[in-house]
């Protein structure tokens, strides 16, 4: 039986909706549209890479004050990219802590700032391994 | 600045993963590929739809012995149907909770074995209301 089920987005919370789009736009990821929904108060924005099709929906609850806190049932959000090295230099260099550097050329592990932890995974081959990622050590936790 | 940022999957912790397969069987989502990491005691089963690309990856370390918990930085996974009362009716009917049923003809809520929230919503416009949808009361939290 085919329900015609269609994998539209991923939602995430965010405290801080300035610090989130800052940190999801160093990965490449663009707004697409956004809803404030005044009764409600919250603001949904709808991110979205060039490539594919489904998108990360970051929820900000307006009264929000406290930080939101992870569990162990959500993994993370996986991307491809063209040069993990490149990328993991422009998140570094942006203030992101890379958690798993891209030791072995092909994947490295970085967290939102509402701790969501997000796989980056190398296209095709891995790369030659490559200093300073090929002798950096893990930090935290992701 | 680009870097080709490609959306691969979301990856999601199963317990029991027969359990968590029969869930997203039930959906309509389908097993794409299976990997078993004897070495790392855990198996990866990635999971897709037939119209988008982005897959649901299920990770199953094969000693976890307690239940996943959830937190609140994770909000849910969200998927379009072509007819979200035979889809809710077809889960139902399988053993699966309406959380938030379709009471507008729109959106509903149902949760994983795990407490991954997902989100159905209806393709195009809204549904008319139908029973038992429409007088159907919410239970728990997603």
């Amino acid at each position: 039986m085919s329900f015609g089920l269609h994998y539209l987005h991923t939602m995430i919370r965010v405290k801080d909706l300035d610090r989130a789009l800052e940190f999801f736009n160093l990965l490449g990821l663009k707004e697409k549209r956004r809803k404030d929904v005044e009764a409600g108060r919250f603001t949904l924005v709808f991110l979205g890479d060039e490539i594919t099709e489904a998108e990360v929906e970051l929820t900000y609850n307006w009264d929000q004050t406290e930080e939101y806190t992870g569990g162990r049932n959500f993994g993370h959000l996986a991307y491809k990219v063209d040069n993990i090295y490149q990328l993991c230099d422009h998140l570094q260099k942006n203030g992101v802590d890379i958690l798993r550097p891209p030791r072995d050329g092909h994947m490295a592990f970085i967290k939102s700032p509402d701790g969501i932890s997000i796989e980056l995974l190398q296209k095709g081959d891995a790369l030659a391994p490559q200093e300073p990622w090929a002798s950096m050590e893990n930090q935290g936790s992701w």
